[in-house]
């Protein structure tokens, strides 16, 4: 059984029509107009289908097969809201490539051991209203539907509003029911699968996040006139604590990436030492021990670094999230059937937070990464070749049978010697 | 002979309440309705003491004692013009200093041999005109009078549309017939005498200044889906490149300063590797050879981290210019007068640019130093104690005495020794 590679790729294309930017992007932010045109055409193919359709308190859709069944199902999706400069498949394809293989499995009129249903959650990206993963955080029970709802974005509209505005206040509580099994294909957005020649990535788990904020006080001088040991340069501690980062995250036991992407000085003039300085780290690691000991290590640098050159540095934590790691069986299951398949495939951990990581709370879940043209996302030049596209559709196809069939325990069982082979 | 310290601080006092910012601050823009209310008040003085005055074509002001004196004067002096947020010490020191050691040696009724003047020097700051120093610069030669009149300020006013508005057009062609010699009374604006409890600089010099605007392209990616690397970031080459001008600055054999003062990151996000990065580094030294070398070495470091990250640096000089060295006698005889009243002396480099670099160009000259508090400057918190203004004018007044006397040669054979035996 294969889905139709060109009817994905048509639906691909009519949803990215909706908030088109004109140069192959997409904005189509949470519970905007555009995101309820985009929700309708979803909801219609839906519909078309005969699946049943249901929208919870937070505006989460989901679509199951058949439409009268009553167990957890194996769910499947993603989100179609996108970042104000997003492009088309990130989200989108989760959602699309689900819708696509539910319809291949219902044209091809198999019956299945457990329903399969498709989910849209609702403001993924976190763009227009924090936090980010917000609708299946509230789905898992990871959030109170009040809290959810009464989040403001920037200009003060409120997300309870906006949701009923746009018609998709729905009537499903949450949390809800636990499905089955979660699984989820999505753009890698990173470049390792590409750079590797790698068609299928099976992500074993979600990096934990450290993100801070630095700011240093230290004494703005005369560039000319200040000897170099007489300064209290915030600048040069931002510096220093920048490639103190980049060591980090390149030396052994060391967090999987370091990123100092803020930098400001002050007063950010040729010839002034700077006075202040604000810079953020961002530390991610699959392994929170190694998050946590990397955060350790980093504060012990700082706090060496300020001191010689005798400044301030406060610290504030923007975000702090463990890592999740993703359910083994399904991992080995997704690895197992794009070798199948005949594609290359490899184990690698999401750089980025997905939909997914809410579901394993609840549920054994896991994803499937396609690769990225040059690693590129959220930017209208975010690309995955016709081919990835079909064919991590086609192992997400055979990962929902495997799990609607309750095949998964026999599977592991056959998959076990060759994994250990492949090792 | 000694000057009145009471009559010094009531001119500083007077001067700085035009264009007070009433923070203790002085905003005296060159050629505005301030700085020609400055003038007006600085000439009045020195027509009282019926010095003559001159104007010159760029608005550069003499003051010559006798009056009736055609030789080559012995020029001191500085500049009243200050910059936006400016002290009532830099520059209007100088001037006030020399105004008050020509009245202190007219009361004593003594004899020169040659003629004393007190020189105010248009547009020393550059804030509103550049290059900075233009005044001096004019008057030695070393720019044409009709280039610095055409300079337009950020509003496209013209400097000799407003010379001419304030009244300050002078007949005195540039470049002017050089003088026997010139020394300047200047605040250090920076931290060096403060911090060893000195009270005289003798200044050996003004210091190369080498700027350049550095501009690293790399690639913006996603923080937490790109591996090291693969990465191309363009915040850590400038965040290596900024510790690269520390080091650089603090080995043996390297230049005496060395500052990171502006960098910017774009997008400047914290989950965003960025794609650009912009800074300035900021390179002085006294020796134009170990100037060159630093630039040197600079660019070879650079080339090497740019190539290590696969990112590319472009480079362009922002300003250039060697350095100074001053008369080696006057420095000595700087020297010698501090110690004989008894005060601490140090010799050291100018780190900022002074008239005196100017005037080097064409006759000996030297510059006194007295400290900042804190090294302040361009502040106005900018500050030097009345008893290091008073000490430092006395200085200055032996200083103008020796060279008007022509008993420098005398002096200098005396002084040998004891400088030999201070070394």
């Amino acid at each position: 059984m294969k889905i139709d590679a060109p009817r994905l790729h048509r639906r691909i294309a009519a949803l990215a029509e909706i908030g088109d930017t004109g140069d192959g992007g997409v904005c189509r932010l949470a519970l905007t107009d555009d995101d309820k045109a985009g929700r309708d055409l979803v909801l219609t193919w839906m519909r078309e289908l005969g699946l049943r359709v249901e929208v919870d308190v937070v505006g989460n859709i989901t679509g199951t097969w058949p439409a009268d069944a009553t167990e957890a199902p194996v769910l499947t999706g993603s989100h179609i809201d996108t970042v104000r400069t997003g492009g088309r498949f990130d989200g989108n394809l989760g959602v699309l490539a689900g819708l696509e293989c539910i319809e291949t499995v219902i044209t091809a009129g198999t019956e299945l051991a457990r329903p399969l249903a498709v989910g849209v959650f609702t403001d993924e990206e976190g763009s227009r209203f924090a936090p980010d993963m917000l609708g299946s955080l509230v789905f898992v029970g990871g959030m109170a539907p009040e809290e959810a709802l009464s989040t403001s974005d920037r200009d003060g509209l409120v997300l309870g509003d906006e949701l009923a505005r746009i018609g998709y206040a729905g009537p499903i509580p949450c949390p809800q029911r636990p499905p089955h099994a979660y699984v989820e294909l999505h753009v890698e957005q990173g470049p390792v699968l590409e750079a590797e020649g790698i068609t299928i990535g099976a992500v074993t788990g979600v990096q934990g996040i450290s993100w801070q904020e630095l700011t240093i006080t230290g004494q703005s001088n005369h560039a000319g006139t200040t000897p170099m040991h007489l300064r209290h340069d915030a600048g040069a501690v931002a510096a220093q604590i920048a490639v103190a980062v980049r060591d980090l995250a390149t030396s052994p036991g060391g967090p999987h990436v370091g990123t100092v992407g803020r930098l400001d000085l002050h007063p950010d003039l040729v010839n002034v030492v700077a006075g202040r300085a604000v810079l953020t780290v961002d530390l991610r690691d699959t392994d929170e021990a190694v998050l946590a000991a990397a955060e350790k290590s980093f504060a012990e640098q700082v706090r060496a670094l300020a001191e010689a050159e005798g400044v301030e540095v406060a610290t504030r934590t923007l975000a702090r999230f463990e890592p999740v790691a993703f359910d083994e069986a399904l991992v080995d299951l997704v690895e197992a059937i794009a070798t199948e398949h005949g594609h290359s495939v490899k184990r690698l951990p999401s750089g980025a937070g997905h939909d997914a990581q809410m579901l394993a709370r609840v549920c054994p879940s896991a994803m499937v990464f396609v690769p990225s043209v040059k690693g590129i996302s959220h930017n209208p030049a975010e690309l995955t070749s016709d081919s990835d596209i079909e064919a991590g559709a086609n192992v997400l196809l055979d990962l929902l049978l495997e799990l609607a069939t309750d095949r998964l325990q026999i599977r592991k069982r056959s998959v076990a010697g060759s994994a250990e082979g492949a090792a």
